[in-house]
C-alpha cells in the first residue's frame, strides 16, 4: 500500500526530470545534482493541531507542506529539484490522500519538482517533506552576509496569515483572501534566484519578521533597525484590523513566507529591478546597524516594544 | 528552541565533514556531492505505538530512527554521508532529547553520518529522518537486476526483532539479545559496499523476507524459489520457539534490517568472500527462477503456503 499511495502522489508531480535516475520503487532514489553546484537540503513539518487547524482542506496541507520547503531553498537562492514526503495518516482515506496530493502535485508541477521518494505511515495526521535543489557553488544566499549600512528588504506583504489564524481562533470568517494566504502560500522561489549576487543575506519569514530577522543579525553578527511605519500590509488586512494591530502582525505574525533580505544600500535599486523582473514587489524596511538584534522605531524614530516578537516552539 | 535542540544533537554527531559547506543554522544546508557520484536519498517516518512500543527508551529511538534509513542506503551500496531529521514531541522534555540524540549520534558517528538539517515540532511522538549518501554513478545496488538462475542470499539472521515483539506484545519478556535486535538493528553498511559489483540485485529487510524479495521480483520481472530450511536463525531464537514458528518468524517476520540480494550462482563464492572482507556472514537460501512472486519450499522442494506473508502497511 505504501508504494501505491507514494506512487500514486508520485504521477501527479513533475515526471521527466533527467536528474532522476532512479526514483521512487527501490529502497532509496538515484539523483543526479548538476556539476559546479552544491546541494542545498531542508526538512519541514506540519503537525495537525499545531500548524495547521483542523478541518483545513487535505489540497491545501498537500501544497502548503511542500510550500514551506520550497521556501526555504528560495531563501538560500536555490533551484528547487526533487521531494520526498514522509506522511503520516490517521487512516487509509484515499479521497484525502486523492486530495493532498492533487495539492502537493500542483505546486510541485509549477516548479518542476519531482516526488522522488516517500514513506506513508498509520498515526496522528503529521507531513514532512524534505525539499532538495541546487545552487552554483559558493552562490547561495545565507543568513551571514549582511553589513551596517544595508537597506533591509521584504518580498510582498506580511501579517496575512497570521490575521487570519487570529480570526479563526477566535470564531470568526477571515476574508478569503486572508485565508487563501495561510493556507496557499506562495514561495519565493523566483525571487531567491533574483536575489543571487544581490542580496548579502536572505530569510525567509516563517517565525515573524522580527524573529527572523533577528536569525540574520545573528548570522551576520550586526542589528537591525526596522520601521514600523513602512511595514508592508495588504488592502484586505488593513481593512480587517486597526493600523497598529496590522503592523503588529506584519512584525512578527509569522507564516509569512516572504523573503527578508539586505542589500548594500548602493544597490537598492539593482535589487528592486532584479524582482521587478520576475514580478515580485519589495518593501524597504529598514537598515542593518552596528550591535546586535532587532530594534523597531515608530515614524518618529523611537523605539517601540511589540508584546509578542515572534512565535517560538515549544520550549 | 527549536535551533538548541537540533543543534545540541549535531554536536554528537559527525562534526568535520569537508563537504559540509554550511550545516544547521540556516534555511537549508548546503553539501558537496563527490564528482563523478549519485546522491542517495530515502526518508523513514517511526511513529509511536505503531513503529515502537510505548517506553521503548529514547537512546534506541534515537539509534533505530537513523538506523532504518541507513539501511536503505546500505541496501543501494550507498556510502552515508548526511542526514536530516524531524522530530516531534508531545513536550519538550531535555532528558528525552538528550538520550534520544545520544543513540542517533552513536551510530551517526560510527558512519561518519553529519546532521546537516531539522525540524522540531510538538506533537504526538514520531521521528523521521531524511538519509543522504552517494555511490559511483551506475554502480548502485537496485531491486531490478535479479535473473533466472540467480543465487539468493540474506546477510545474518532473520526473526529475531520479530520474535522480541511478539513475546513483548503477549506480555512475556524476551531475551536480551531479541530486543537489542528489534531496538537497535545494525545497518548492513560495508556489506552494501562490498556488493557492489557483484550483486545483481538487493534489498534491506524490513517488510519480511517474502514480501521484501517480492519486490525484487516485481523490479526484476522474476520469480524466486527460498528453501525454507535454509533460513539463518540464530541460537537465542531458536532456543525461544520451536523450529516452525522460528522458521516463519525468519521468512515473514520483518524488521530484520538484514540485506537480501541476489548473484549470478558463478560468482555466489565471489560474493561470500566480498561479504567475508567486512566480517559479515551470508547464507544462500534460495534461488531467482523465471516467472513472479515468491514461492517457499520445504526440504523436499513442497510449496509451503504463511499465514502471513509480511508485513504491509495499512490500507
Amino acid at each position: 500500500m505504501e508504494f501505491d499511495l507514494i506512487e500514486s502522489l508520485r504521477r501527479g508531480t513533475h515526471l521527466d526530470r533527467a536528474d532522476v535516475a532512479l526514483g521512487i520503487g527501490d529502497d532509496a532514489a538515484l539523483l543526479e545534482v548538476p556539476e559546479g553546484t552544491q546541494l542545498v537540503a531542508c526538512t519541514d513539518t506540519m503537525v495537525a493541531g499545531v500548524h495547521f487547524l483542523a478541518g483545513t482542506p487535505a489540497e491545501d496541507l498537500g501544497w502548503k507542506s511542500l510550500a514551506v520547503n520550497l521556501s526555504d531553498l528560495a531563501a538560500m537562492g536555490a533551484v528547487p529539484m526533487w521531494a520526498l514526503l514522509a506522511l503520516t495518516l490517521p487512516d487509509g482515506d484515499p479521497d484525502f490522500v486523492t486530495r493532498f496530493g492533487a495539492g502537493f502535485a500542483r505546486l510541485a508541477r509549477m516548479h518542476g519538482v519531482a516526488l522522488v521518494g516517500g514513506d506513508t505511515t498509520q498515526g496522528p495526521l503529521a507531513i514532512t517533506v524534505t525539499a532538495l535543489g541546487s545552487v552554483p557553488r559558493g552562490k547561495a544566499l545565507t543568513r551571514a552576509g549582511a553589513r551596517p549600512g544595508d537597506a533591509v528588504f521584504v518580498t510582498g506583504n506580511l501579517g496575512d496569515a497570521a490575521a487570519a489564524l487570529g480570526l479563526r481562533r477566535r470564531g470568526a470568517t477571515p476574508p478569503p483572501e486572508l485565508v487563501e494566504r495561510m493556507q496557499r502560500p506562495v514561495p519565493r522561489v523566483a525571487a531567491g534566484l533574483a536575489l543571487r549576487g544581490v542580496a548579502t543575506a536572505c530569510i525567509d519569514v516563517s517565525d515573524g519578521l522580527v524573529a527572523d530577522l533577528g536569525h540574520v543579525c545573528t548570522g551576520s553578527r550586526v542589528g537591525a533597525e526596522l520601521d514600523a511605519s513602512e511595514m508592508p500590509v495588504s488592502a484586505t488586512l488593513a481593512a480587517a484590523c486597526d493600523a497598529v494591530a496590522g503592523r503588529d502582525l506584519a512584525l512578527s505574525g509569522g507564516d509569512d513566507y516572504e523573503l527578508c533580505f539586505t542589500v548594500p544600500a548602493a544597490r537598492a535599486a539593482e535589487a528592486a529591478a532584479a524582482l521587478a523582473g520576475v514580478a515580485c514587489r519589495a518593501t524597504r524596511i529598514g537598515r542593518i546597524v552596528a550591535g546586535a538584534g532587532v530594534r523597531v522605531l515608530d515614524s518618529r524614530g523611537q523605539p517601540i516594544v511589540l508584546a509578542h516578537p515572534g512565535w517560538e516552539h515549544f520550549a
